[in-house]
């Protein structure tokens, strides 16, 4: 490992943040909320001294990244992020305790949008802001951000960083350049959140209630700033959301591809096939699980398309307490928790893209079982998918399974019950938000150990930077210096 | 595929079915059960008109194997093997539902152990004798059994059908010829059944309770004769239980090994390592976990080895009611379900060297993702892992984790909690037995529906037979006729 690379790193990362903390800062100062102001100004000259510092140990670093430094330096980079992001909430007291402050700006920064503060609608305005504003960075990420307009030094650097910070089981590039194609990628990112903002304004609703919806519902974060979440808002603003949420789960590059008016290569993409499929296919058998449970018809479609565009793009807003569903249609979210939105979304999960791969490299498997001597590639829109990418993705999977059930026997150490700890690991682990049982939409995860808290953050970074990156953090040969 | 073979490949396996049915309507008739032998003797009934008409059709049937083949047969000759022997069951009136039935011997047969009868203590001895051979006959497999002891036509055969009905990744020979391997194994697999006889008569057992408890243990399959399993048995007999619970659940080529003073390669078998270590670690957990929930430590460690070797193995006996446990030894239990025991042996679950390779296959991939040029082979016990192995084991897991979610989405249909649905999926498709909650080794599974049922009977299945014979059953190409 290079440490100084990393040091480099880490300063512009954190200087990033800082920046970004500014309009939190100015909202805490209009609103004049003095603990606040004071949370964000100390985290302000935290960051600064740490830049400092970092700017000094790291001068003469080489600029030449290779794939396994592009990994660590995402990892290390998201915990420092988390670790110094977690500072406003903390020094302001709404959250007097750090491994909960913690525990929120990771799900923040990773769009889980799981909670442990029992009343949203205590904390000051900068603090909600702040809280909602993670979710919009996460969502894109903030290495992308970095590489799109700052610039990294080096093609490595570039594509190994995007790689690893980007969700699904390849990224493409939309240009040749790299960074472009991030810069691309940021701008239909920022256009279609401020349309949603837009949107939700013209229904009424206050602007900063607005921005901050918009900037959960754009990471697919689901941090809400009413206590009931989005129960109490208008039907109009509510079908709004759903509708966005939906949008965000799509993979950007189907956008910038509409953009140049390549439609028929978005029409006949697999994954956006199989994804609004999946949206309809749930929503319909819902509807007919929870008939008579709402007044109207129009009451039903409304609340059973709303979570299910929740949970399949991981944001995790709610309009009612889906754990008072029948069983059914809670384990069609459960399922749907599991799959995830598309590849190149900010939702989580395990992605359509990937789960697709898996399920043709499986029936090409039992095919070449029954009959050695064939040979056939697995085609993905009709065109061949490299092994190496098949391989990654089974790599993939057999990690997922293990860390779940990993994490879910640490915190079953709590003593809660099985359905609660299974629906919180996945509800961490794939970045979504609130579970079922005791953590369920009503509830939140403040009742947990704080071990429990901190190994639920670690599979929220699992989720969030698709597991390899948080994996290799703990892997010796990672730390040794050379 | 070809139906003439298929169909005097089922005649074969129904007399075999027909020729063990005699013993238990022997019981039958010296305990005077009218009903019982009632039921016995129109079984019997039937498969002679079945393997007349079978044997009739068949005429001229050739008897090259290819593998397809082989995997339909096994498939279907299990699905023919359950309809028909779960008739004493429902001619006797005993269990007076088909679908109950059916779903009774099919978890016999796939030494699962899950039981929709509310008080077994009031089945008559026949059938709680042929409800006990039923887990002894499955847990070797009648198909190894017609190889070894009436001898299968030609190699192609032998191979194929072995591979498909023996779990784990990959089947090795013993000795040169297929058909004396499955012999050695057949007589271990009595032998080693008599010994836990001897030792449950040696601890002052009745003779029928000795049988039925040793074929239960034997085929790791759980189905008891008391309505409170092993309660009530002396600590001596759950011991010896315990004991034998867990020598079924070792790759029964280390007996053979052991046979022939192979020790260095037992001792160093990785698989048979990983097995022990794991048995152990969850034992001292598990201890560490209930203190204070018996009375003294022998209490503890007795309950928690015998259920820990009663769940990893897939056996399901119990001796206490472990739902009533903490969290964290429930969630050891439901991780120990889904490891399961070794390859080659007689339990269930992913077994241990699937486990290993899925590891060891991710860890490859994870390397060489961050050293591309990088060369690496997988090995076990030291020698290269062919990569065939590698991908099915690969699409193993892929098929495994699908038809969960997918077993677990349709019996939620029934509404009960999620705890109980998925213990329920994990301890069906297993083969374990007892579940959590209103499956748990108190409750049984009669409450679910007939879908439900039928289900989870496939799921059984498919896990018993490593799920591709029950998937290529649902394959057009599979009924194609040519």
């Amino acid at each position: 490992m290079n440490f100084k690379m990393m040091g480099r790193f880490l300063a512009q990362i954190l200087s990033i943040e800082g920046i970004f903390l500014i309009p939190a800062l100015i909202i805490s100062l209009y609103c004049g909320e003095a603990m606040a102001v004071q949370g964000f100004l100390w985290t302000l000259a935290v960051i600064l001294v740490l830049v400092l510092f970092l700017g000094i140990i790291s001068r003469g670093a080489p600029s030449a990244f290779y794939a396994k430094e592009g990994l660590v330096c995402v990892g290390a980079s998201w915990i420092v992020l988390s670790a110094v992001g977690c500072l406003p909430f903390w020094i302001s007291r709404e959250i007097p305790s750090y491994v909960d402050a913690f525990f929120e700006i990771v799900s923040g920064f990773t769009t889980t949008g799981a909670s442990i503060v029992p009343s949203v609608e205590d904390l000051s305005k900068g603090i909600l802001y702040w809280r909602s504003f993670s979710h919009w960075l996460g969502g894109m990420g903030v290495l992308v951000f970095l590489l799109a307009f700052t610039g990294g030094k080096g093609q490595g650097f570039t594509m190994h960083l995007l790689r690893a910070e980007s969700p699904g089981p390849s990224v493409g590039k939309l240009v040749p350049k790299m960074r472009t194609t991030a810069a691309i990628l940021y701008i239909i990112y920022v256009v279609m959140t401020i349309l949603n903002v837009v949107f939700l304004l013209l229904g009424d609703m206050p602007l900063f209630d607005a921005v901050c919806t918009a900037l959960g519902t754009a990471g697919t974060g689901g941090f809400g700033i009413k206590n009931d979440s989005m129960a109490s808002y208008s039907p109009y603003l509510q079908n709004v959301t759903t509708v966005f949420m939906i949008l965000f789960g799509v993979n950007f590059s189907c956008y910038y591809l509409l953009l140049i008016r390549q439609w028929k290569s978005v029409i006949t993409d697999e994954e956006v096939r199989t994804y609004f499929g999946i949206i309809l296919g749930s929503i319909l058998l819902i509807i007919w699980n929870t008939r008579g449970l709402y007044g109207t018809l129009e009451e039903t479609i409304r609340h059973t398309a709303f979570q299910v565009g929740s949970i399949i793009t991981t944001t995790g807003y709610a309009t009612v307490d889906f754990d008072l569903w029948p069983s059914f249609s809670k384990t069609i979210l459960l399922c749907l928790m599991v799959v995830g939105a598309c590849a190149g979304s900010t939702g989580g999960g395990l992605k359509i893209a990937r789960l697709l791969l898996l399920l043709k490299s499986a029936r090409r498997n039992i095919r070449r079982m029954l009959n050695p001597r064939r040979i056939e590639v697995v085609r993905n829109n009709g065109a061949a998918v490299n092994e190496q990418v098949l391989d990654n993705t089974n790599a993939y999977l057999s990690a997922y399974v293990v860390i779940i059930f990993l994490v879910f026997l640490i915190i079953s150490l709590d003593g809660f019950s099985v359905g609660t700890n299974f629906s919180a690991v996945l509800c961490t682990f794939n970045n979504i938000g609130p579970g079922l049982e005791a953590v369920g939409p009503t509830c939140n995860f403040s009742q947990f150990s704080d071990l429990s808290k901190l190994v639920l953050s670690w599979a929220m970074l699992a989720g969030r930077l698709e597991i390899f990156p948080m994996l290799i953090l703990f892997s010796r040969s990672t730390w040794k210096s050379h």
